[in-house]
């Protein structure tokens, strides 16, 4: 049999033809291990959003991912593992708060996190707004900290997928982010590697979300829900509406802040709706009868993540970083709030510092809008309605630029839109 | 405005929008000077491979390639300038004896040329089969070379297009080479900057043709000749049929052999009808009012033959090279030869050593391919077919190979083809 080139792999998937299993798994190791170039890596990519994958290239493509590094092996925790990972969107803090919660109920969330580009940081750069608090543990510290108190949130090993830490900064630079199969590997390896019997998925549509249109969310779902089966993942997904900001706020230590008032009983009712839906699923897929709810009330959710703040380091205790400098938008006429774009509200989060560009930069802890009003909300002439925080006032007037045409006040209540629009299954279900 | 970013132009080509001038002068500047990295350069080019180019753009990315560099001026050559350029096939030899046929009617012809990769080397390649012969002249040695005796054969200065340069090699390793824009800016960028008056395409097609379709050479042949014309260069192609090597040779030295049996009044019919087709053209373009055919048959064109080869140190009466093993196929029956595939016999000249699949490799100035027969010819059961001439003789076998189901003996010669399918003008004309 002929060797595999890296020109038969390029011309192959550009006019249109499969990959072999052979060709998959040459092209992964190969690019991993750095014989295979940038540029040549970057022309597949690019060859692969025009083309796509079949469903056999795309299993043998995760599969070689995963492949690149170990598979964790979560069994002596005790628990039942189960994670949740989310498309990202403006406000989306909902780990924060589930986590504890789905601990609570009786799991173990092996939450190994990112920090993501974008609008706000992630949900790394959200805990490290903690005074304190630091994301790296040991591998028996986290095992530790998944049998008790049952959840953890760090950082990713080195060794877990490596080939898509590789391949994502790629992506990153040369426009190939936006294509399922590679959305849907690059999470599902990560995920899959890192040892989760269960996995619920919140993929995000509307403006603020990665893929804008429903029935790309829709496709990416119903794609990482098969994989995560056929791999022996119990997944499931919810598809979620992102055309309006989650909560009130978006920025790092204001999204800690709105977090804890959702575990200490109160916080925005869509946080609260979102974080309720996810874990109960995720209980369900657990094999959990727990009621999320009644957890949350109880204050449970509360001390575990008291408990994950102090082991690694954070004191919950402590106030969080304040921006020195905040400035306000008001409401030009009294109505009601007819709109509230997200992806504008995450993009003056973004320049306010609360954001990154480049995975290198830091990022603000205390920048970030909060919101207070919502569509549906009435609103009166002059009252506030946008907080902009910086900790650069020069970056306050691009902030309100992006604000413009963001939001409208106008005589009519905009019908309510459902916050979970559907709920996808694997096959085993 | 909004400054350019290579992630706009990546994004705005990939979905299909148009490019604004100044992102592409932008992206070319950059690219060109490493400001965009080679990786964001080749998802450009495969996304430039499946969604193309409007006629603007492609003028646009054109002018900036010739803008890297510096645009020649032969005014002062005291004769019109006229070039040719063939996108290449098997067993062509043509600019050899061409380029002394024109310049022996009166015109200035400026072939810069390069080494190419693929079945035999580029025309400097078999240029250096000459004893002696040296490709590099300085400008002042150019310049003259084109007043008298009319016509040089040397290798672009790298200050010409020398986006193209970067650009080529690229794409070359990223299977970005056969896209119709992209051949036709990176040959027309060159050709344009060199300063040439006038200039002949051949544009080959079928299996031993760098685009086999007919079709896309049609394309390929229209969208230079536009671009030539646009950019104040009277151009015309000639689209040939490749789908039969030229001539009866594949290989530096055996190649010069035959051109030289041209410009002394012999040589296969197939070479003369080419080359003679090729210079009317080339005459009717630059002006002038000569019978290539009759200048051939009265030696003058030999005799600027023999003039260049002296003025660049090569010795035009030393015996060429030749290769120390040469083994036969022969034919093992009755009949005429039905078949003679092109694609297939340069394969065998590359596998002999005639051509290189790295720029930086060497190649053999004698191995190559000879075929006594082409189709149409009789054949006895014992002819030999094809001499293979080597300098490695383990290289042999693999040639033979290559020849196994590239010629055909049968009852019923073949429908002759034309060589030359078409004439392509400019809007000019």
């Amino acid at each position: 049999m002929a060797a595999v080139t890296i020109l038969d792999v390029l011309r192959t998937k550009r006019d249109g033809g499969e990959l072999s299993d052979e060709q998959i798994h040459w092209f992964i190791a190969n690019y991993t291990d750095g014989t295979v170039a940038d540029e040549q890596a970057s022309a597949l990519l690019m060859a692969v959003f025009f083309r796509g994958m079949s469903g056999r290239e795309l299993a043998t493509w995760t599969e070689a991912m995963i492949d690149s590094g170990v598979r964790m092996d979560l069994s002596g925790v005790g628990r039942p593992t189960v994670d949740k990972h989310s498309t990202g969107g403006v406000g989306d803090k909902i780990s924060l708060p589930l986590s504890p919660l789905v601990a609570a109920c009786g799991a173990a969330v092996p939450q190994l996190s990112g920090r993501g580009l974008g609008h706000t940081g992630g949900t790394l750069d959200k805990m490290e707004a903690i005074p304190g608090w630091r994301p790296q543990v040991s591998a028996a510290e986290y095992l530790a900290l998944l049998a008790d108190p049952g959840a953890v949130i760090c950082a990713a090993s080195s060794n877990l997928a490596p080939a898509d830490r590789r391949m994502y900064a790629l992506r990153d630079v040369t426009a190939t982010v936006e294509s399922v199969p590679l959305i849907a590997s690059s999470i599902m390896s990560k995920k899959i590697a890192e040892g989760t019997e269960s996995l619920v998925l919140d993929v995000k549509f509307g403006s603020g979300a990665f893929l804008v249109e429903e029935e790309r969310a829709r496709e990416l779902a119903r794609t990482m829900v098969d994989l995560g089966t056929a791999n022996g993942v119990r997944t499931a997904a919810l598809l979620t509406d992102m055309g309006t900001p989650l909560g009130r706020t978006a920025g790092n230590a204001l999204e800690v802040a709105e977090s804890v008032e959702v575990l200490a009983g109160g916080g925005p009712p869509d946080v609260v709706e979102l974080t309720l839906a996810l874990a109960e699923l995720m209980c369900e897929l657990a094999g959990l009868d727990a009621d999320p709810a009644a957890v949350l009330a109880g204050g449970s959710a509360m001390d575990v993540w008291r408990t994950m703040v102090s082991a690694q380091g954070g004191d919950p205790d402590a106030p969080l970083p304040r921006a020195p400098h905040v400035e306000t938008v008001a409401a030009g006429a009294d109505g009601v709030l007819t709109l509230l774009d997200a992806r504008s509200v995450g993009e003056a989060a973004w320049r306010l510092g609360a954001g990154r560009s480049r995975k290198e930069h830091p990022v603000s802890a205390s920048a970030g809008v909060v919101w207070r009003a919502r569509p549906g909300d009435p609103v009166r002439a002059g009252e506030v309605l946008f907080e902009l925080h910086a900790d650069d006032p020069t970056r306050i007037p691009a902030a309100r630029e992006a604000l413009e045409g963001a939001w409208a006040v106008g005589d009519q209540a905009p019908p309510p839109a459902p916050l979970v629009a559907a709920r996808i299954d694997g096959d085993d279900r």
